[in-house]
């Protein structure tokens, strides 16, 4: 990815007769579903869209952006809306099942319920899309090695989207999108354009 | 990064006797720093120490685990407490900096002040920490494909860190940590485990 953090950017218009291969796609969500997360419990899911009419539908709710039906798969990241006993003890027994009973494990698990549960949904939530986030941002690093073009999206009605996907009843909210397609040869204002990034001085502090 | 997903892992004991050269580090640095953000914001700063007391001082607020001394470098991620219309504008100037001056550019930054600034400051905070979280994802994938070891940490105080490192005064608010290292060769109760990952059909749903 280092060598193509200058080549990628949020791609404004895409050509809807090219499509992301598969096999690109595959590497994309592998890259999400290795991606780290808080206490290894990977509190999201991601819908992987390539349905015309859905995504034009979601499009309605996106202020019209044109990249989610330009290009050819829509990416949902969506979080949980909670966290609860269940779905803490199913990262157990999932641990507990790919590496043996271990009562550290079990205590530690006890721990974070013992943390998470009494806290109001909304914290919990918050907390489950920043781990979202890091599978985000891997999937756009991940996109950028393999030169696949990807808008990251925040504007949009998540209630609409969390509608149009039934993702309530699933105990998910949707926090961003993830248009996937090929760059238009043309008619993208942003296309070539200076990357404007703030200089590393005003980013970075080094403290030695 | 995508031939490292299986090799990283959030490495629990790092060799002290062992530094990640610098110019990886600043390869990880510009990683964060071509990171994504909403309408190119970049809500957040990172402190990048090796100073030894401060972060042993720093590893008292966090558990006292043992990477963020045994590791060479520590990477503090700290989101901005606030959205504020000194903040935004300054993103305008370096916009239109970059790339001459432009009333559209203007018209945008100006809706996005007012939407920003009505909000509370817990929202805006908590929406600039999830900047902060890609950029700690592409910090993670970076380090991952130069093969640093790294370990994304959440489990600290953060108003302790704030205090320590003077956040607060700069209108920050750290989010996580992140040693930068190398894993110790033995010791390491996770080092060669099986990496535990839910699968495909749990983490995904294709709508085709």
């Amino acid at each position: 990815m280092l060598d193509k953090l200058n080549w990628r950017y949020a791609v404004k218009k895409m050509d809807p007769e090219q499509s992301v291969p598969e096999e690109k796609v595959e590497k994309i969500l592998e890259a999400i579903r290795f991606a780290p997360t808080s206490s290894g419990v990977q509190p999201f899911e991601v819908f992987v869209i390539t349905n015309p009419e859905l995504r034009a539908r979601i499009q309605e709710t996106a202020y019209g952006q044109p990249q989610i039906t330009e290009g050819s798969h829509l990416l949902v990241f969506a979080a949980w809306d909670n966290y609860t006993a269940e779905r803490i003890d199913a990262v157990l027994a999932a641990n507990e099942a790919a590496r043996g009973p271990s009562e550290t494990l079990a205590a530690y698990y006890e721990r974070l319920k013992g943390m998470y549960l009494p806290r109001t949904e909304d914290v919990n939530h918050g907390h489950a899309a920043r781990q979202a986030y890091i599978a985000f941002g891997f999937a756009l690093a991940a996109a950028a090695e393999l030169e696949v073009d990807s808008t990251p999206m925040e504007g949009f009605e998540p209630e609409k989207v969390d509608e149009l996907l039934g993702l309530r009843e699933k105990g998910l909210r949707s926090v961003t999108l993830l248009p996937l397609g090929v760059r238009a040869a043309e008619g993208d204002w942003l296309q070539g354009m200076a990357k404007v990034r703030k200089p590393s001085e005003e980013l970075f502090t080094v403290i030695a």
